[in-house]
C-alpha cells in the first residue's frame, strides 16, 4: 500500500495530508512542536491552522522526522521555502531510497534563485525523475469545506505524477498530471507578484479592465520567463498559471492582493506593513524573479514596476504611465 | 488622412467610435434611427446607449450608409451578430474597394455555425487579407471613462493588423496586433458560455477555487476547439482569450454570468428570463458552440453540461456531478 509523510502541519501542509488519506493513502504529519503534533494524533485536530476541521484516521502525526518517513512512497514537503534547504539537509539521510520527493511549496530561494525543487535535487542528492511539485488553485478554506477544485501534479516523469495523481484524486479533488516542472513552479511563485499589481491597480480604484489586462499581460510576462527557462508555455495556460494567479488576484482572501491596495491607496511600505502585520510572499520574491528575468534578457514589465513600487520608491501612478506607455506591441512576443 | 465609419451605435459601436477619433482617425457612425443620429450628430451624445458620454468633434453621424462609407479605409461592423448577413448584403455594393471591414462582434451564426469574419468574406466577397477583428477585456462602462485597457486587433495580413492597431492605439487604450483571427473570434464566442457555467457554481455557492478551475478547465475546451478550427492555441492565453474571461466572469455586470447564477440558486429557466429580461448571448451561442465542437470530434465538457442545464433540464447538481467524475488526465490533451 502507498504510504506518504508531509513535513510541516502549516494549513497547506495538514490540507493536503487530509486529501491524501481520503485518496486512500495513509499519511504521517511531521511537525516540529509537540502540542500541535499531539493534538493530530490523539484528537484528529491541528487547532492552529484548521481548527475545527477533523482529520481522517489515518493521518497520523509525529516530531521524529526517522519515524514519519519509515515506508514512505512519497515525501512531501510543505515548510517555509526558505527554510527548505536547512531542513533537508537533516532529513535526507532518513528519506527511503525509493520515495518521492514533492513539493508543495511556492517560493524562489533568495539570493540562488533556485526553485524549491532544484534546492530539493541538489540538498537531497536525488535525480529530477523522483521529485514531483503540486500546484493549483487550492484555496484551503474552501477545501476543508470539500468544495471541489483541480490541481496539477508535475513531474518529468510522467509515471511518478501519475502515482502522486492516484495518491491523492478524489471525487471533489480533481489532479491533472503535466511534466512541465520548471513551468509549473514558476506559475506558482509569480502570480503573488501580479497579485500585487493587480491590488496596487485595484487600490488606486482601477477596475475590471485594467485588472484583466493586468493579469494577461502578467501570465504572458511569466510565460516568456519560462520560456527563457525551458517551460512549456502551454503550461501558463492551465492550472498552476492562468487557474493559481484567477484564484489568487480576484479572491478577497489574497494577502498579496491586500498588501497591494494599501499601496495603490497611497499608504507607504511601513504604512501597509503596519496594517497587514505579514509580510506578503510577492514582496520578497518580486526582487529574485526580476533577477532570474535580467540574467535571462527577458522583458517584464509589471514585475519592474512592482520591485519599483515596493522596494524603490516609485509611486503607483508612476507605475501606471510606465506601464501604459510603452511602444504598441504584437500580442505574443518573447515566447 | 485615415478615415473610418462604424455601422451600429449600440454602446461598443459607440465607444469604439470615440477611441478612433481620439486616436486621430476621423469616424462616422451609421445609425438607423434619425433621433439618435442626429444627437450625436448635433451634441456629440447618443442618449440611448452613453447617455452623458461626450463625443469628440470628429464623430460625425449619418442614417445613410453610402454617405457614410465615403473615403473610409475602415469599415467598422457593430450590429447583433445575428443581423450581419442580411444588413451587409445591402452596404456591400458601396463599400470602397481599398476598405479594411472590422468585426466588434462576438457571435456566431445560428444555424452555418460561422464565424462572424467568415460572414463578412462570403456577404462582402473580400478575401481574408482585407478583414480584421477587435476583441479583449473592454468594459465600456470603464472605457467612457478613459480608464487604461487593452485589446487585440487581428487580421491575416499583419500589415492591416498594423494599421489598424495605429488607428485606435491611446495612452489609456493598447492595441496589441496578431494574425490569428479565428483564435480571437472564438475566444470572444465562448466566453460567454463559460461565463454562465461560472455563475451557476456561484449561485450554487461554490467558491473561488471552483471558479478558477471552471475559467482554466473553459480556456482548455476553447482552445481544443480552436486548434480543431486552426487556432493558434497561445492565443487563448491572450487578452481576446484569457482576458476578456477574466473580466467576464469576475464583473458583476456581466449578463451571462448573472443569467448562470439564477440557474444555479434553483431558478428555472421560465423564472430566469424573467428575472433578467434580456437573454444573455451565451444561452444562444452555447448549442452553435457545441454543434461545432461534435462535428470536429471536440470534447467540450463544461459547454456540454451549460447546454443540458440551459436546454435540456439537467440539475446544476447533476452537471456539477458529471464534471467532478470524468476519468483523470493529463492536463493538456487534444491540443
Amino acid at each position: 500500500m502507498t504510504k506518504a509523510v508531509v513535513f510541516g502541519t502549516g494549513s497547506w501542509g495538514t490540507t493536503f495530508a487530509m486529501i491524501l488519506a481520503e485518496a486512500g493513502t495513509p499519511t504521517t504529519l511531521w511537525g516540529r512542536r509537540a502540542e500541535v503534533v499531539e493534538s493530530i494524533d490523539r484528537r484528529r485536530e491541528n487547532p492552529e491552522y484548521l481548527p475545527g476541521v477533523r482529520l481522517p484516521a489515518t493521518v497520523r502525526a509525529t516530531t521524529d522526522p526517522v519515524e514519519a518517513m519509515e515506508g514512505a512512497d512519497f515525501v512531501v514537503l510543505a515548510v517555509p521555502s526558505q527554510t527548505l534547504r536547512g531542513n533537508l539537509a537533516q532529513w535526507s539521510p532518513h528519506i527511503p531510497s525509493h520515495a518521492v520527493l514533492v513539493s508543495l511549496m511556492k517560493g524562489i530561494e533568495l539570493r540562488t534563485s533556485r526553485r524549491m525543487s532544484e534546492v530539493i535535487c541538489e540538498v537531497a542528492g536525488v535525480p529530477a525523475e523522483r521529485v514531483a511539485v503540486v500546484s493549483g488553485p487550492n484555496l484551503v478554506g474552501e477545501l476543508i469545506r470539500h468544495e471541489p477544485a483541480a490541481t496539477v501534479v508535475a513531474s518529468v516523469d510522467d509515471e511518478v505524477a501519475a502515482r502522486l495523481q492516484e495518491a491523492c484524486h478524489l471525487p471533489w479533488f480533481r489532479a491533472y498530471t503535466n511534466t512541465d516542472v520548471v513551468g509549473v513552479e514558476l506559475g506558482g511563485a509569480v502570480k503573488n507578484v501580479i497579485a500585487l499589481a493587480v491590488g496596487v491597480a485595484a487600490g488606486m480604484g482601477l477596475g475590471d479592465n485594467v485588472r484583466a489586462m493586468l493579469m494577461t499581460r502578467g501570465l504572458a510576462e511569466i510565460s516568456r520567463l519560462g520560456a527563457a527557462l525551458g517551460a512549456d508555455p502551454h503550461t501558463f495556460a492551465g492550472l498552476a498559471g492562468m487557474g493559481d494567479l484567477v484564484a489568487t488576484c480576484t479572491s478577497p482572501l489574497s494577502r498579496n492582493r491586500t498588501f497591494g491596495e494599501n499601496l495603490g491607496r497611497g499608504m507607504t511600505m511601513a504604512e501597509t506593513i503596519a496594517a497587514t502585520r505579514q509580510t506578503a510572499e510577492g514582496v520578497k520574491s518580486c526582487e529574485s524573479v526580476l533577477d532570474l528575468a535580467r540574467k535571462h534578457d527577458v522583458e517584464m514589465p509589471i514585475t519592474e514596476v512592482v520591485v519599483g513600487v515596493v522596494h524603490d520608491g516609485m509611486t503607483p501612478s508612476e507605475a501606471a504611465m510606465l506601464l501604459m506607455s510603452r511602444t504598441p506591441k504584437p500580442e505574443r512576443y518573447g515566447v
